[in-house]
């Protein structure tokens, strides 16, 4: 068929380009590192944005919009933030264009240069900082809990499809709160957010923990992350929170009145998701026959094939299709008729295998004899028969059967492919293998970077739960150490 | 009180922009043009996008993401697009920052200067059409029918909150035609969906037309617009929807495999509203109080203030209050009670006034012996006092009729203010006035021009319903006419 993809095995970075283009999630655009999400892509986006923006105003956050553009000088006045943003940002020097002098087409009006160039945002920690100078003045404008849902830019010299992209999709919260503890709190309540959804709605296992610091956010005093492992034993962050301290309030000049009368400064949190969760969907579930979707995020819940050799048969079993169609509407199940006359069935299973449909119905003229229809799950693969009458109710089960063995089966593979390793030798040859290495570590940047340099794997989060504290001594140099972390290689 | 508005017969443009600052919909930001939606602003504007974005799914469409830039030579691709956009737009010329060599800061790394320049998109015909080309190839490709939600940005010099900022955000439809006939269908369908909006949600009578010539999109065959008339007399265009011919088509080489198997080039159309319907909503109907909001897009439906001497008076009416809250759940309704305990009653009736919540509930001790509460409606500012009992059902009907009244008076605003006019020196007159003038016209864009020049009045559109044909002669040239047009000065 047209629309083969590689195998995992052989080749895994292929499989998963294979998969986000033919299964129409993405594709490349004429702008260099710029996707466009297709329907069937932006389907599942939405769905993700639907349910995070419920979690979201449930703990009790806000959204608003801030502007595309940041001016320079504002990038500057936090020092790490630059550092850390300014190498890879698309810079607005002109606001307009005009009829080239020296032949057809247009270029840049030299008379319209800016003032002051403005950045596409990366983030929007600093505009919304300098905001928020003058919406806080008094310990009753706190806390300020607001969510932005936004595109950013990061000019990254290599991108992949969702994983890593120029422009990209997110949504970024930025709240302030007139004490650390309650800052704190909050940016661990949002990891728990994103640890929440992945589990629920992803079907994803994820580590919560702590970036060292040389995996922080530029800018931030501490954060946290959910990190994900892919089927290739790679793993993927897939979201971070990160305690900021006062360091935007200091940079902006954020103050507030406390009761008593006296100025502090603000203390903040930012954290966000991306459309790199798509990535980790994707990656996470899949197989050689193309997506397989968790049902909480599947655009169409059930496909209905209709076989068929006569247009009388046609008519026949299409009719018993509307109304199950109707009953699983009214049940909350999207489903849709694939009715397309001028293609094989064979070619339907295999298209709508492609792309992760939970749950195909196939009905032909023996099934209207029989009263029966062939249901096949997606995730296993495996087919059955059931009696027509009440397949719907039963759908409703099968779909959270889905969802449920879906999660599992991730959860078992990161399981089996979580191990302990205490000494450097042993570390080498498993970080091959791919997967989540539990070591333990001395605590220093040092140690981090040689072992990244030797191995190529980094530290993906110190976690925060206490399951890994014990004494023991560091996988690299010997010294000792209160707890393991999680080491793998990265996306 | 600290919120006091100007009034609007004294200066109506600072009494908008006082509306939209004090009552928290949205203000300026440090970047020239851009405003920050603020979270009130950003419920609206999410009531709005939750409600088309239903209505473009009901009718087929699916929504996609594409590239924020668009490569300079895009823009050139379609003669009059580029004359319409090329003016007014944010170029990325650079793709990194570095130190300053000179002092402190950021500047421009003159060594990351991009082979093309980028445009932040305007609008996304050119980019998209680019994408299309890959889409479609046969004649079972379409229609393709595609909707985005955006940020955009157009270089505008004189802006303001909501009408004009140079980043806005919006949707833009893109649809793919096989035929001329369905592509003006849609078009057509398009605006009156736009206009079933307006009309329902925002209770905004519009008038669906055509544009001139002169008044057309960049680009297009032709334009059909919805405009509103504003409180001040002056009309606002709210939507437009455009019959792109096969100019796009041509630009980016689209052409499709017909049945016969013959190539030819796609139909195409766009259509789109923007964030400016906020302000069309908030001029529509505020008064010298502030807001008044139509409940279908009023983020909280009713307001609660407890009035109370001591603090056991508080409590028993808090209680009461959290009882008719549940209840008004229940039956769809979002309500707030407003317990500060640091503010005046009457501050919190002129705030809540301000921000255009349609109903109040007022409640003190002796309502609580009595047994009744006091309703207030925003709309016409009658108070009544109702049996605690079945209030809430009560508010149900109560916010349709607020719903219906706020509908009717912006009707019969227009109404009043729509005048057939037949003589030049009466016209001018009357444009002083504001308002509609229905007018003959000769057609010509000269006349069109001359009319503007001497009245500032633009032709706001060409009814397509037929009840303005008649025979007359123009109102400026005295030339044969076989139509009244609408005449008004505009935003």
């Amino acid at each position: 068929m047209a629309k083969e993809i590689v195998n995992r095995e052989e080749n895994y970075s292929l499989w998963y380009n294979n998969l986000v283009t033919k299964a129409n999630l993405a594709e490349n655009s004429a702008v260099r590192g710029c996707m466009v999400i297709k329907p069937y892509g932006y389907a599942i986006w939405e769905k993700m944005q639907a349910q995070l923006d419920a979690m979201f105003k449930e703990t009790g956050h806000e959204n608003a919009y801030f502007p595309l553009f940041i001016p320079k000088s504002f990038l500057s006045k936090e020092a790490e933030h630059v550092e850390g943003f300014a190498k890879e940002c698309a810079v607005v020097t002109h606001h307009r264009l005009m009829s080239n002098p020296e032949g057809p087409g247009v270029v840049v009006d030299p008379s319209a240069k800016l003032e002051e160039e403005l950045i596409v945002r990366p983030t929007s920690e600093t505009i919304i900082w300098n905001t928020y100078k003058n919406w806080i003045k008094s310990y009753r404008d706190l806390p300020l809990l607001i969510n932005q849902w936004a595109n950013v830019v990061r000019w990254e010299m290599r991108t992949r499809l969702f994983l890593r992209t120029a422009e990209f999709l997110w949504q970024e919260g930025h709240t302030a709160h007139a004490t650390k503890e309650e800052a704190i709190e909050e940016r661990e309540k949002m990891v728990h957010v994103y640890e929440q959804f992945a589990r629920e709605y992803m079907a994803l296992p994820v580590i919560v923990g702590r970036k060292t610091e040389s995996e922080r956010f530029a800018g931030a005093v501490d954060t946290l992350c959910i990190e994900a492992l892919m089927q290739d034993g790679k793993a993927l962050q897939a979201g971070t929170s990160h305690f900021l301290g006062q360091n935007f309030a200091k940079a902006f000049d954020v103050q507030f009145a406390n009761k008593e009368g006296g100025l502090e400064y603000v203390w903040a949190t930012s954290w966000g998701v991306s459309t790199r969760l798509m990535g980790a969907l994707i990656m996470a579930h899949s197989d050689n026959n193309g997506l397989v979707l968790p049902p909480k995020l599947a655009p169409i819940h059930v496909v209905m094939v209709p076989i068929y050799k006569t247009e009388e048969e046609s008519q026949k079993v299409l009719a018993i299709m509307d109304q199950i169609k109707i009953k699983l509407k009214k049940l909350g199940i999207s489903s849709k008729i694939d009715d397309r006359d001028n293609l094989r069935s064979g070619f339907k299973f295999a298209e709508w295998e492609l792309k992760g449909v939970p749950v195909r119905i196939a009905m032909g003229p023996r099934d209207l004899a029989k009263g029966t229809v062939e249901l096949a799950r997606r995730d296993n693969l495996t087919k059955e028969f059931r009696e027509r009458e009440g397949v719907e109710e039963y759908i409703v089960t099968l779909l959270d059967e889905i969802q449920e063995n879906i999660y599992n089966k991730a959860l078992e593979f990161r399981e089996k492919s979580t191990v302990e390793v205490d000494d450097f030798e042993t570390f080498k040859d498993k970080i091959e293998e791919g997967g989540f290495l539990l070591c333990h570590w001395d605590g220093t940047a040092e140690t981090e970077q040689k072992i990244k340099e030797e191995t190529k794997a980094t530290i993906r989060c110190i976690p925060m739960d206490g399951t890994t504290a014990q004494e023991g001594t560091c996988v690299y140099s010997g010294k000792p150490s209160k707890q393991r972390v999680f080491f793998a290689r990265a996306y």
